[in-house]
């Protein structure tokens, strides 16, 4: 472990670094700061451990996207999922979301962002060709668009069912349920499940 | 950096060590490690290394038994505080709250607890019998005890005011104005400085 010498500033150095972790406010960054300090050093040793760790060994999977930590993702690599269907998501975390449902057991395609022309973002900027080319061997029947209810997610969506129905591939929309403007990934397991199976040729 | 076997876990391991940190729910978790996932690693590293570096650095301050990295606490060490007072706290997050007030300049004790009977805690498994032998010189005038408006910080006040006042020092006691029932850490400043300004003998 290399270690820094002691300035004596550890404690405020950890309470900088806490605050910068999202919702994580300075009270909140105390309290898990003091936590750390009355915990044993292994609980803390292990909490480092495994935020160093995730960085090592997390990567992003070269057929889905999605983070892996072997050479691909737990999905792409279960047999026994149906991989006559492809679930299109924004970010890794939607496909959390969408597993967590439990009503999903396909493959899915994470397109890194979202169509966005303020930011200068389009088709090209995301996973959009790799996602065509996995179309190409016509073993997938069916492409179901889970981008975000917001409208970035809707133009991601519209656009991609223009370039996929040509091929000649089922194309879905999650059911309207969620709710609209709304995020997929704080959409609870019942909502997002309903969605799922009520979801609609568009 | 020693780091284990990649056992496919890494996520896993960080979603669960991010829950055992106080006020962080699943969904915080999950929103905390998919930020230090896209962060860079070097954010993520300054994290790591400043929860090791706390616990390797932090130790408990000899005088006050407050949290020091120094030989001694920043407070003690401090020649510009006036050693003529001490304020006796529950724990080293209340040296913290008080000194965000900016209302105080003396010195400080922590008990490292309240006495609570229910928990088999007494005088003797805090730090009382140091505190009374920094009281032993004549060079401390006033003892402000600060700990919580609650049923055992008033029992702990009680007791200590009994013990230190026939040594011929000033007891005075946090002002109401502090909720009751409520707690010392969560005080805003204004109130907590008050609360001191307006300390009054017990």
């Amino acid at each position: 472990m290399d270690s820094t010498i002691n300035d004596g500033r550890a404690l405020q150095r950890l309470l900088d670094e806490l605050g910068r972790l999202p919702g994580i406010g300075p009270k909140s960054a105390q309290r898990i700061a003091y936590h750390l300090l009355e915990a044993d050093a292994e609980e803390a040793r292990r909490l480092a451990m495994a935020i160093l760790e995730v960085k090592q060994q997390v990567h992003f999977c070269p057929v889905c996207f999605s983070y892996a930590t072997r050479d691909t993702c737990d999905v792409c690599a279960d047999v026994s999922r149906d991989r006559s269907s492809i679930c299109v998501v924004s970010e890794p975390r939607d496909v959390t979301a969408i597993e967590r449902t439990g009503s999903y057991h396909g493959l899915y395609h994470v397109l890194g962002g979202v169509i966005s022309p303020m930011d200068k973002i389009g088709p090209e900027q995301l996973h959009v060709r790799e996602l065509l080319s996995r179309l190409a061997d016509g073993s997938v029947s069916e492409v179901i668009l889970a981008t975000n209810p917001d409208v970035e997610g809707e133009t991601t969506a519209t656009y991609l069912s223009r370039v996929i129905r040509p091929l000649g591939v089922r194309v879905t929309r999650l059911a309207s349920g969620l709710p609209v403007g709304g995020d997929l990934e704080y959409a609870d397991e019942v909502t997002l499940g309903r969605a799922i199976e009520a979801r609609q040729e568009v």
